[in-house]
Protein backbone atom coordinates (compact mmCIF):
# COMPACT_ATOMS: atom_id res chain seq x y z
CA UNK A 1 0.00 0.00 0.00
CA UNK A 2 1.38 3.30 -0.67
CA UNK A 3 1.68 6.04 1.75
CA UNK A 4 -1.33 8.60 1.85
CA UNK A 5 -2.21 11.03 4.85
CA UNK A 6 -6.21 10.19 4.36
CA UNK A 7 -5.56 6.67 4.81
CA UNK A 8 -3.22 6.83 7.21
CA UNK A 9 -4.89 9.52 9.69
CA UNK A 10 -8.12 7.29 10.51
CA UNK A 11 -5.47 4.70 12.29
CA UNK A 12 -3.38 7.31 14.21
CA UNK A 13 -6.34 8.82 15.36
CA UNK A 14 -7.91 5.39 16.58
CA UNK A 15 -4.87 4.37 18.47
CA UNK A 16 -5.31 6.12 21.97
CA UNK A 17 -9.07 4.89 22.22
CA UNK A 18 -7.97 1.09 21.11
CA UNK A 19 -5.32 1.06 23.87
CA UNK A 20 -7.94 2.35 26.19
CA UNK A 21 -10.75 -0.37 25.30
CA UNK A 22 -7.88 -2.77 25.83
CA UNK A 23 -6.73 -1.80 29.26
CA UNK A 24 -8.56 1.14 31.00
CA UNK A 25 -10.18 -0.51 34.38
CA UNK A 26 -8.83 -3.80 33.65
CA UNK A 27 -7.49 -5.69 36.34
CA UNK A 28 -4.30 -4.16 36.93
CA UNK A 29 -1.96 -7.52 36.88
CA UNK A 30 -2.65 -7.19 33.08
CA UNK A 31 -1.55 -3.42 32.50
CA UNK A 32 1.86 -4.52 34.79
CA UNK A 33 2.81 -7.71 33.18
CA UNK A 34 5.72 -8.28 31.43
CA UNK A 35 7.76 -11.07 29.11
CA UNK A 36 10.26 -11.17 31.17
CA UNK A 37 13.28 -8.89 32.86
CA UNK A 38 13.75 -6.01 30.83
CA UNK A 39 10.86 -6.16 29.03
CA UNK A 40 7.59 -3.49 28.63
CA UNK A 41 4.24 -4.17 30.45
CA UNK A 42 1.13 -2.40 28.80
CA UNK A 43 1.86 0.51 31.04
CA UNK A 44 5.34 0.72 30.32
CA UNK A 45 4.45 0.99 26.41
CA UNK A 46 1.95 3.79 27.25
CA UNK A 47 4.46 5.92 28.17
CA UNK A 48 6.77 4.99 25.47
CA UNK A 49 4.10 6.18 23.23
CA UNK A 50 3.66 9.36 25.22
CA UNK A 51 6.88 9.89 25.09
CA UNK A 52 7.66 9.63 21.28
CA UNK A 53 4.36 11.94 20.82
CA UNK A 54 6.34 14.41 22.30
CA UNK A 55 9.72 13.81 20.84
CA UNK A 56 9.62 12.03 17.50
CA UNK A 57 6.52 12.30 14.88
CA UNK A 58 5.29 15.46 14.89
CA UNK A 59 8.47 17.35 15.99
CA UNK A 60 10.98 15.29 13.48
CA UNK A 61 8.29 16.36 10.49
CA UNK A 62 8.19 19.98 11.61
CA UNK A 63 11.87 19.55 11.77
CA UNK A 64 11.99 17.75 8.68
CA UNK A 65 10.12 21.01 7.08
CA UNK A 66 12.46 23.34 8.39
CA UNK A 67 15.98 22.10 8.22
CA UNK A 68 15.74 19.05 4.95
CA UNK A 69 18.91 16.77 5.52
CA UNK A 70 20.98 19.51 6.89
CA UNK A 71 20.24 19.18 10.44
CA UNK A 72 19.60 15.34 11.53
CA UNK A 73 16.82 14.90 13.94
CA UNK A 74 17.70 15.28 17.35
CA UNK A 75 18.76 12.23 18.96
CA UNK A 76 16.09 10.84 21.86
CA UNK A 77 16.83 10.24 25.46
CA UNK A 78 16.04 7.15 26.46
CA UNK A 79 15.62 7.17 29.47
CA UNK A 80 12.76 9.95 29.70
CA UNK A 81 9.91 7.79 29.53
CA UNK A 82 10.08 6.11 32.34
CA UNK A 83 10.49 9.33 34.43
CA UNK A 84 7.33 10.31 32.92
CA UNK A 85 5.79 7.26 33.58
CA UNK A 86 7.02 7.50 37.29
CA UNK A 87 4.11 7.85 39.91
CA UNK A 88 1.50 8.19 37.02
CA UNK A 89 -1.76 5.82 37.06
CA UNK A 90 -2.36 4.04 33.92
CA UNK A 91 -5.56 6.19 33.23
CA UNK A 92 -3.69 9.33 33.70
CA UNK A 93 -0.94 8.09 30.91
CA UNK A 94 -3.83 6.75 28.77
CA UNK A 95 -5.55 10.40 28.89
CA UNK A 96 -2.15 12.14 28.46
CA UNK A 97 -1.65 10.00 25.36
CA UNK A 98 -5.22 10.83 23.95
CA UNK A 99 -4.07 14.61 24.68
CA UNK A 100 -0.87 14.54 22.77
CA UNK A 101 -2.20 12.63 19.86
CA UNK A 102 -4.84 14.80 19.38
CA UNK A 103 -3.02 18.07 19.13
CA UNK A 104 -0.16 16.20 17.07
CA UNK A 105 -2.97 15.08 14.56
CA UNK A 106 -4.66 18.93 14.22
CA UNK A 107 -0.82 20.40 13.68
CA UNK A 108 0.10 17.69 11.00
CA UNK A 109 -3.58 18.72 9.56
CA UNK A 110 -3.09 22.34 9.62
CA UNK A 111 0.23 22.03 7.97
CA UNK A 112 -1.86 20.82 4.90
CA UNK A 113 0.57 18.37 3.12
CA UNK A 114 0.33 18.35 -0.66
CA UNK A 115 1.92 15.17 -2.22
CA UNK A 116 5.06 17.17 -3.21
CA UNK A 117 5.41 17.50 0.05
CA UNK A 118 5.54 13.87 0.93
CA UNK A 119 8.84 13.30 -0.71
CA UNK A 120 10.82 16.23 1.18
CA UNK A 121 13.71 14.44 2.46
CA UNK A 122 15.22 14.70 6.06
CA UNK A 123 18.21 13.11 7.75
CA UNK A 124 17.87 10.36 10.26
CA UNK A 125 20.96 10.05 12.65
CA UNK A 126 21.23 6.27 12.07
CA UNK A 127 19.23 5.59 8.86
CA UNK A 128 20.30 8.75 6.64
CA UNK A 129 18.07 9.92 3.86
CA UNK A 130 14.52 9.41 4.67
CA UNK A 131 11.44 11.24 3.04
CA UNK A 132 8.33 12.63 5.07
CA UNK A 133 6.52 10.19 3.66
CA UNK A 134 8.57 7.43 5.60
CA UNK A 135 8.52 9.29 8.75
CA UNK A 136 4.62 9.15 8.57
CA UNK A 137 3.89 5.86 7.83
CA UNK A 138 6.45 4.88 10.24
CA UNK A 139 3.91 6.44 12.85
CA UNK A 140 1.09 4.48 11.67
CA UNK A 141 3.33 1.23 11.70
CA UNK A 142 5.08 1.94 15.30
CA UNK A 143 1.80 2.59 16.90
CA UNK A 144 0.44 -0.81 15.68
CA UNK A 145 3.97 -2.53 16.42
CA UNK A 146 3.26 -1.40 20.10
CA UNK A 147 -0.62 -2.67 19.78
CA UNK A 148 0.59 -6.43 18.80
CA UNK A 149 3.23 -6.07 21.55
CA UNK A 150 0.36 -5.19 24.38
CA UNK A 151 -1.93 -8.39 23.27
CA UNK A 152 1.13 -10.61 22.84
CA UNK A 153 2.56 -9.14 26.43
CA UNK A 154 -1.06 -10.24 27.79
CA UNK A 155 -1.35 -13.26 25.84
CA UNK A 156 1.96 -14.53 27.23
CA UNK A 157 0.68 -14.21 30.78
CA UNK A 158 -1.17 -17.32 30.24
CA UNK A 159 1.38 -19.68 28.57
CA UNK A 160 1.43 -22.18 30.94
CA UNK A 161 -2.46 -21.81 31.65
CA UNK A 162 -3.46 -22.76 28.16
CA UNK A 163 -1.96 -26.12 28.83
CA UNK A 164 -1.51 -28.16 25.66
CA UNK A 165 -3.45 -25.37 23.47
CA UNK A 166 -0.37 -23.72 23.29
CA UNK A 167 0.99 -25.18 19.72
CA UNK A 168 -2.02 -23.28 17.75
CA UNK A 169 -1.33 -20.07 19.53
CA UNK A 170 1.12 -17.82 17.91
CA UNK A 171 1.77 -15.15 20.23
CA UNK A 172 2.90 -17.10 22.79
CA UNK A 173 5.04 -19.42 20.38
CA UNK A 174 6.29 -23.24 20.64
CA UNK A 175 7.49 -24.38 23.78
CA UNK B 1 -0.37 -16.32 35.94
CA UNK B 2 -2.71 -18.48 36.94
CA UNK B 3 -6.15 -18.49 35.29
CA UNK B 4 -9.17 -17.32 37.55
CA UNK B 5 -12.53 -16.11 35.83
CA UNK B 6 -12.61 -12.75 37.46
CA UNK B 7 -9.08 -11.80 35.78
CA UNK B 8 -9.97 -13.14 32.75
CA UNK B 9 -13.45 -12.44 31.70
CA UNK B 10 -12.89 -8.48 31.52
CA UNK B 11 -10.08 -8.69 28.77
CA UNK B 12 -12.98 -11.44 26.73
CA UNK B 13 -15.70 -8.79 27.12
CA UNK B 14 -13.57 -5.82 25.87
CA UNK B 15 -12.37 -7.63 22.76
CA UNK B 16 -15.54 -6.70 20.33
CA UNK B 17 -15.34 -2.79 21.23
CA UNK B 18 -11.35 -2.80 20.26
CA UNK B 19 -11.94 -4.45 17.20
CA UNK B 20 -14.69 -2.15 16.58
CA UNK B 21 -12.46 0.63 17.40
CA UNK B 22 -9.59 -0.63 15.13
CA UNK B 23 -11.90 -1.00 12.36
CA UNK B 24 -15.37 0.21 12.04
CA UNK B 25 -15.33 3.09 9.35
CA UNK B 26 -11.55 2.84 8.14
CA UNK B 27 -10.64 3.65 4.78
CA UNK B 28 -12.11 0.29 3.43
CA UNK B 29 -8.26 -1.30 2.04
CA UNK B 30 -7.09 -1.68 5.83
CA UNK B 31 -9.71 -4.27 6.25
CA UNK B 32 -9.65 -6.34 3.28
CA UNK B 33 -5.78 -6.55 3.17
CA UNK B 34 -4.47 -9.38 3.82
CA UNK B 35 -0.55 -10.82 4.56
CA UNK B 36 -0.42 -12.71 0.77
CA UNK B 37 -2.64 -15.36 -0.44
CA UNK B 38 -4.10 -18.05 1.99
CA UNK B 39 -3.78 -15.39 4.52
CA UNK B 40 -6.29 -13.44 6.29
CA UNK B 41 -7.51 -9.72 6.46
CA UNK B 42 -9.20 -8.03 9.28
CA UNK B 43 -12.49 -9.01 8.00
CA UNK B 44 -11.63 -12.20 8.16
CA UNK B 45 -10.23 -12.45 11.08
CA UNK B 46 -14.06 -11.02 12.72
CA UNK B 47 -15.76 -13.75 10.57
CA UNK B 48 -13.18 -16.37 11.98
CA UNK B 49 -14.45 -15.33 15.51
CA UNK B 50 -17.51 -15.47 14.93
CA UNK B 51 -17.49 -18.86 13.81
CA UNK B 52 -15.55 -19.70 17.40
CA UNK B 53 -17.88 -17.91 19.03
CA UNK B 54 -20.91 -20.24 17.68
CA UNK B 55 -19.00 -23.75 17.60
CA UNK B 56 -15.94 -23.78 20.27
CA UNK B 57 -15.66 -21.98 23.25
CA UNK B 58 -19.32 -21.93 25.24
CA UNK B 59 -20.25 -24.66 23.41
CA UNK B 60 -17.04 -26.54 24.42
CA UNK B 61 -17.17 -25.54 28.01
CA UNK B 62 -20.82 -27.04 27.64
CA UNK B 63 -19.55 -30.28 26.06
CA UNK B 64 -17.23 -30.78 28.59
CA UNK B 65 -19.32 -29.73 31.42
CA UNK B 66 -21.84 -32.62 30.53
CA UNK B 67 -19.58 -35.67 29.06
CA UNK B 68 -16.59 -34.84 30.40
CA UNK B 69 -13.71 -37.26 28.70
CA UNK B 70 -16.08 -39.19 27.52
CA UNK B 71 -17.17 -37.92 24.53
CA UNK B 72 -14.25 -36.01 22.49
CA UNK B 73 -15.23 -32.19 21.70
CA UNK B 74 -16.95 -31.61 17.94
CA UNK B 75 -14.76 -30.73 15.31
CA UNK B 76 -15.03 -27.31 13.56
CA UNK B 77 -16.49 -27.32 10.06
CA UNK B 78 -13.04 -25.28 8.81
CA UNK B 79 -15.01 -24.32 5.74
CA UNK B 80 -17.86 -22.29 7.47
CA UNK B 81 -16.30 -19.57 8.43
CA UNK B 82 -16.02 -18.09 4.86
CA UNK B 83 -19.64 -19.44 4.41
CA UNK B 84 -20.87 -16.79 7.25
CA UNK B 85 -19.08 -14.08 6.11
CA UNK B 86 -20.00 -13.95 2.69
CA UNK B 87 -21.89 -10.75 1.35
CA UNK B 88 -21.95 -9.87 4.66
CA UNK B 89 -20.34 -6.27 5.71
CA UNK B 90 -17.56 -5.37 8.25
CA UNK B 91 -19.76 -3.39 10.70
CA UNK B 92 -22.45 -6.42 9.81
CA UNK B 93 -20.04 -9.22 11.50
CA UNK B 94 -18.80 -6.51 14.38
CA UNK B 95 -22.15 -6.04 15.25
CA UNK B 96 -22.72 -10.01 14.96
CA UNK B 97 -19.60 -11.03 16.82
CA UNK B 98 -20.26 -8.37 19.51
CA UNK B 99 -23.97 -9.92 20.27
CA UNK B 100 -22.50 -13.58 20.08
CA UNK B 101 -19.84 -12.77 22.84
CA UNK B 102 -22.22 -10.67 25.04
CA UNK B 103 -24.83 -14.17 25.04
CA UNK B 104 -21.63 -16.02 25.49
CA UNK B 105 -20.28 -14.18 28.58
CA UNK B 106 -24.00 -13.93 30.16
CA UNK B 107 -24.61 -18.00 29.60
CA UNK B 108 -20.70 -18.77 31.27
CA UNK B 109 -21.48 -16.50 34.04
CA UNK B 110 -25.23 -17.97 34.96
CA UNK B 111 -23.28 -21.84 35.17
CA UNK B 112 -21.30 -19.96 38.08
CA UNK B 113 -18.30 -22.19 37.96
CA UNK B 114 -16.68 -22.62 41.01
CA UNK B 115 -12.52 -23.33 41.29
CA UNK B 116 -12.98 -26.94 41.17
CA UNK B 117 -14.61 -27.05 38.38
CA UNK B 118 -12.23 -25.35 36.63
CA UNK B 119 -10.63 -28.44 36.96
CA UNK B 120 -12.94 -30.50 35.32
CA UNK B 121 -11.48 -32.17 32.22
CA UNK B 122 -12.77 -33.10 28.72
CA UNK B 123 -11.37 -34.36 25.75
CA UNK B 124 -9.63 -32.76 22.33
CA UNK B 125 -10.08 -34.74 19.62
CA UNK B 126 -6.00 -33.83 18.93
CA UNK B 127 -4.70 -32.73 22.03
CA UNK B 128 -6.03 -35.09 24.69
CA UNK B 129 -7.35 -34.40 28.02
CA UNK B 130 -7.85 -30.77 28.61
CA UNK B 131 -9.06 -28.77 31.50
CA UNK B 132 -11.73 -26.63 31.44
CA UNK B 133 -9.51 -23.61 33.03
CA UNK B 134 -7.19 -24.43 30.25
CA UNK B 135 -10.13 -24.33 27.57
CA UNK B 136 -11.14 -20.92 28.85
CA UNK B 137 -7.96 -19.81 29.00
CA UNK B 138 -7.17 -20.39 25.53
CA UNK B 139 -10.25 -18.24 25.12
CA UNK B 140 -8.54 -15.46 26.02
CA UNK B 141 -5.24 -15.86 24.09
CA UNK B 142 -6.91 -16.33 21.29
CA UNK B 143 -8.45 -13.32 21.26
CA UNK B 144 -5.41 -11.65 21.73
CA UNK B 145 -3.36 -13.58 19.01
CA UNK B 146 -6.57 -12.43 16.92
CA UNK B 147 -5.80 -8.28 17.83
CA UNK B 148 -1.99 -9.25 17.40
CA UNK B 149 -2.49 -10.60 13.97
CA UNK B 150 -5.18 -7.33 12.69
CA UNK B 151 -2.43 -5.06 13.68
CA UNK B 152 0.38 -7.06 12.03
CA UNK B 153 -1.80 -7.79 8.79
CA UNK B 154 -2.49 -3.59 8.70
CA UNK B 155 1.30 -2.43 9.84
CA UNK B 156 2.68 -5.57 7.12
CA UNK B 157 1.14 -2.85 4.20
CA UNK B 158 3.02 -0.39 4.92
CA UNK B 159 6.54 -2.56 4.62
CA UNK B 160 7.72 -0.52 1.44
CA UNK B 161 6.12 2.67 2.45
CA UNK B 162 8.51 3.21 5.85
CA UNK B 163 11.87 2.58 3.66
CA UNK B 164 15.06 2.24 6.37
CA UNK B 165 12.96 2.40 9.42
CA UNK B 166 12.08 -1.27 8.50
CA UNK B 167 14.63 -2.42 10.72
CA UNK B 168 13.28 -1.21 13.85
CA UNK B 169 9.62 -2.39 13.18
CA UNK B 170 9.06 -5.84 14.72
CA UNK B 171 5.71 -6.77 13.37
CA UNK B 172 7.05 -5.97 9.40
CA UNK B 173 10.22 -7.84 10.49
CA UNK B 174 13.47 -7.65 8.61
CA UNK B 175 13.90 -7.53 4.79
Amino acid sequence: MDFDLATAMPVLSRTPDVLGVMLRDLPPQWASATEGPSTWSPFDVVGHLIHRERTDWLPRVEHLLEHGEKLPFPTFDRLAQARESAGKSLPQLLDTFRELRTVNLYRLAELQLAPVDLARTGQHPELGRVTLSQLLATWVVHDLDHLAQVARVMGRQYTDAVGPWRQYLRIIGPA
